[in-house]
């Protein structure tokens, strides 16, 4: 089987638990080589990077490969509107920032991932 | 013209009724022949599969080669989680049932469908 | 850099201003030349161009190039549904309307637009 390519949008924080479902669901079906998931946060769905449940959670697909990226954007905004400051550089280690999540979310189509929104 | 290919995901229930509405409107406006519509559910929305009001708007469409997909992942969590148990056999006909529907979203996009989330 | 394509898919009027801001944050991001951009509305969304405050951001964009469209189908619905009739001869003159908005999302995919759902 080809590998399939896909990105996640999470941009609402109450949508991560359905996200990470997917996810696990995905690589249980097709099988961890088979699939490469990229998960891009951005809005107020990037305080979830310091949920240290869902960290767990996400740490776990990270060991499978599952990338997990944040939008400096959003971090920015969510701090500028005294929400949530995230200092990046305190981000677990397999979380990468981008500068704007949008462009990450059309570049990423264009070079094949399917688009999903949970 | 070229037949086009669009995928429908629907994974919350109260966004059947828009993404019916979509489909309708969808097959009016480009002739029932120049369209592939598939409809993919998982999530709580499965729920729908047995709701009788949308089983006839769906069936008029099904009629009109509209596919309808139900994720098994969801159908199993809905009866795991004291939702609501759909026996999968006693569905309607017209729906098919997939293994994993996060998947098939993948899978289908890879084969040039167009994504949209109603 | 190969010009990017994206289509924003807006059906919630709640959701406009996350939609105008990533379309602020994508072009000061790659700069206005490196992206074509096309928003379309349907749905209660539709609204949003008879909102002056709003009307001024796209305005801004429009002059970006950014396109703002709008699903007819969409329009005479919320006329019928007695929610507000919007009179598409006196939308602003950057606004297109199309017949049908679905049609128009996967046309624009087609054509490799990616997709994305603020």
């Amino acid at each position: 089987m080809e590998t399939l390519k896909v990105l996640f949008h999470v941009s609402e924080p109450d949508r991560w638990k359905v996200a990470l479902g997917n996810i696990t669901n995905l690589i249980k079906d097709v099988g961890e080589g088979n699939v490469d998931v990229e998960v891009l946060a951005n809005g107020p769905s990037v305080s979830a990077y310091v949920d240290s449940e869902l960290i767990d959670i996400m740490k776990g697909l990270a060991e499978k490969n599952v990338r997990f990226v944040a939008c400096r954007n959003s971090l920015k905004k969510m701090c500028a509107d005294d929400i949530i400051c995230i200092d990046e550089d305190k981000l677990p280690s397999f979380i990468e920032v981008v500068p704007a999540g949008i462009t990450e979310i059309i570049k990423k189509q264009a070079e094949g991932y399917a688009y999903v929104k949970p």
